[in-house]
């Protein structure tokens, strides 16, 4: 499911490739938002989270505050004092991570009988 | 997995909100190319499923070229003539459709068990 595609040159992903999951108006988590918190996790910084998903500080920082306000609780801790500052997930933020992950691995194999089916009916009438 | 959220007032679908399942660089479906291959099904016209997206029939008309072509083979089979023409899902399209219906349905079942998780994490801590 997750091998490039026969006449693929790109790195362009296969198989699942958004999956977002809505807990109500004001709460859902989706690929970018799991990055985030990933990232956050990986390098203990906001700004450095923000830069390696090609988005300004701003921006990272924004999202950081929907997730925490959305979700009711905090999912990233951050020191205050800008950019420089240290920043982790809370356990429920790293649950939440975990969860998410677990959500798209569990997607993946629930969708891989029909995606089959449709590359085969693909590659058949093509 | 599909009901509203218990403080949603607004018609936001809460669980599996999105998915998109990518075959290559050409070809991928998520819901938008999904309604509107169900909306063609549904009206016989590219134009009249256009207007029930809310899109223009343009538009519509370039999504249905797109689908065609990056699939390889077509899904839609449209009489020339502009608008007023009939259209309908050829069947390979009917089960490309019907196998992203699958998928969706499969994904919202294995999703359940985190999905449940997260919202019972959230209510425990707000």
């Amino acid at each position: 499911m997750s091998v490039r595609g026969p006449k693929s040159g790109s790195d362009a992903v296969t198989g699942l490739s958004h999956l977002r999951v809505t807990f109500d108006e004001r709460f859902y988590i989706g690929p970018g938002r799991a990055d985030i918190l990933d990232l956050i996790d990986k390098t203990g910084s906001i700004s450095e989270a923000a830069k390696r998903m090609g988005m300004s500080y701003k921006r990272a920082w924004n999202l950081v505050q929907e997730l925490n306000n959305g979700f009711g609780a905090p999912l990233v801790q951050s020191s205050r004092g800008g950019p420089d500052q240290g920043a982790l997930l809370t356990p429920a933020g790293a649950e939440v991570l975990y969860r998410y992950r677990s959500m798209q691995g569990a997607a993946r194999t629930a969708i891989e009988a029909d995606f089959s089916a449709i590359q085969k009916l693909r590659s058949d009438l093509s």
